[in-house]
């Protein structure tokens, strides 16, 4: 009886072998190596079975960078043709890599989880504790994420959306407040969870009681996309970096579509003191100017390394009399204007000149410069300072 | 004033180009091509640049497998140090490939878009036409997929499934029926939303008027996991074909907790006439198990390419009385019993085994055999043949 049970077994295992693509890696390749492996110290490894490569480098974000030019480091070939590497101890950090064999980028056949940025995925990985604990899926309650479909007539469109509806949302009868959570350019309606981890930063300051329950909401700020790419009706393809549209007013003017549909379609205090508005990069800029041009909408604005630049040179009704929609924000009064900033980022002076402004016109704002340029790890610690100042 | 915005969307480039690890592709790789190009009479070219690669090979889920090993094919290389190849016209399907540059598997740089199979990655797209139209998301209401945590007491977890609710769900005051669809071996609660395109598939199917509007729970069939892999407190680790307690039974006993979940949080009919569950591989083990364990409770069951197995040697209180409990379950009553199998399946003998049972108790199904093996392309199939009988 024992006998049957194992031949079931193999049986099983031998149709998923079957398999022609999926199981290529359990047969020819013969990846079977853990890779990368973390160890206790924070150390880790990595290994790739490439007998036929001359060489394979290994490039990760915690590379200094050399110019444009990411940084990558020769690992080490054995007699079986795997390639090692074993990094000095790592800070904790949700962490992305990948192999360069023979020049050709590869992800690592043996990490199942990689993140998309645009038209690339990268593999990644945690080093636990400190900040890093935040972005863990931890046992702590945890809200639900949907994706769901609205409709937006400024667009004409069916748009998709992600919201995150924190523990308890379902089983109770209470008001939420609402953070619209805002993408940069070559993002979707995907980024803040998939790069942000924006449900485990939540779940996890919500459970330490250092952020209120709140909703979140994650619209797509392509304004020519219903969807994500490969999520919508234009299939597959290439995800661009800049697509049409993106930039000329027209997200900001239809922003109320996506507000409406959230105001009526989930238990939402609806005021001002618990609507706060929040972006990265472009989606900086989409929160600078949705915050000024919606008079006495949100009580909270969050600007992570916003792409705010003076003109855009379009002749949207949106970007018209910035300053005077401006001072009209700053009298109608606000609890937290946030801007958060890299000291490396491109976008470092224009930051440092809206400030001036802020400054010159005495509108009251939080400032925060963090180490690094414009990359997701300062806008998962953006978000994670941000939340706990909200509502 | 042209400039400024020029200049602005050339520093906003630079700023990803600047990106470590993302833009590597960007840069020393330049993989500015196109691959997969999908041509009008359904030819696909594939693309890698690979100057430095001895030879680079092509696998793919159309071409004929050896034995275990897949098929794969060899590309042409050109000058620039290209490799290309293009097919013959492929049939409307989704489809899998990847390449094997000297030996190594690795995915298309130039396709976002993948799909985990277990603990593999590989390249998708879709040929359009016919059945593989229902694959794609198309100009119709689109139904919400929640991920969303609930209270298994008999597994002593919270635990994550997927839950799919038609368009008109969240506005309408009716209540829905249930198809609550299990994933096989190796798969969790993203199984069917990412391989088996279940969300397109009903989403279409309703739209034609050929399915009923239901809800969906895909639930995580693997009782030691909290979640589908890095998406649980387990964290990131290489997802494994076989986990412990897969199927000793603790599943179809405490499927309870999830039903009861679903019935209290869901506008559902909780009724017989209104329930159907279904499941591929190990999931048609577990939908023909619980579906008879649960007396009277299910109207519609659907097992495709089941891993029906007579005995497996546990002790498990789900799997005595086999006989007796299918034929109290033929004694009550129900509307639909559908096994699909495909003629090379290698389950294919233990489901004519089994329906010769069925035939010798004189309990009614419909028996479907279809072309191929134990693959997705089979499950998606069955879903959309199975979905328009239920309620």
């Amino acid at each position: 009886m024992k006998m049957k049970k194992q031949i079931f077994l193999i049986m099983v295992i031998l149709a998923f072998i079957g398999l022609p693509v999926v199981a290529q890696e359990a047969i020819g390749g013969g990846q079977e190596i853990v890779s990368p492996e973390i160890h206790e110290n924070g150390t880790v490894t990595f290994r790739l079975l490439a007998p036929h490569a001359e060489e394979v480098r290994l490039t990760g974000d915690w590379m200094p960078a050399e110019g444009w030019v990411p940084g990558s480091l020769v690992m080490e070939k054995d007699e079986k043709g795997t390639w090692t590497y074993t990094t000095e101890t790592l800070e904790p950090e949700l962490y992305g890599y990948a192999y360069l064999v023979d020049g050709l980028r590869v992800n690592d056949p043996n990490n199942a989880f990689l993140s998309r940025d645009i038209a690339t995925n990268t593999n990644i990985f945690i080093i636990g504790g400190g900040q890093a604990d935040l972005y863990k899926v931890n046992d702590v309650p945890h809200g639900s994420v949907t994706r769901r479909w609205y409709n937006s007539p400024g667009n004409n469109l069916t748009r998709r959306m992600c919201i995150y509806t924190p523990a308890g949302y379902e089983k109770s009868r209470m008001k939420y407040p609402v953070l619209y959570l805002l993408h940069g350019a070559g993002g979707d309606e995907e980024a803040w969870i998939e790069l942000g981890r924006a449900t485990q930063i939540l779940d996890n300051l919500i459970a330490q009681g250092k952020a209120k329950p709140m909703i979140v909401v994650m619209p797509n700020g392509n304004v020519i996309q219903d969807a994500a790419p490969g999520e919508g009706t234009q299939g597959y393809y290439k995800p661009a970096f800049m697509v049409p549209k993106t930039m000329d007013g027209t997200y900001e003017e239809t922003f109320m579509d996506v507000m409406k549909f959230v105001e009526s379609s989930y238990r939402v205090k609806a005021g001002k003191s618990t609507r706060a508005v929040a972006g990265l990069s472009m989606g900086g800029y989409h929160s600078m100017h949705i915050s000024r041009y919606y008079p006495n909408t949100f009580d909270y604005v969050g600007l992570f390394s916003a792409a705010i630049l003076p003109d855009q040179n379009t002749t949207a009704k949106v970007y018209l009399d910035i300053d005077l929609t401006l001072k009209k924000q700053m009298e109608n009064g606000y609890k937290l204007y946030w801007i958060g900033i890299g000291k490396t980022d491109f976008l470092y002076e224009n930051n440092r000149e809206f400030k001036a402004k802020l400054d010159a016109m005495g509108m009251p704002h939080t400032y925060r410069e963090s180490e690094g340029g414009h990359i997701w790890k300062n806008w998962r610690v953006y978000l994670s300072e941000f939340a706990p100042l909200l509502f």
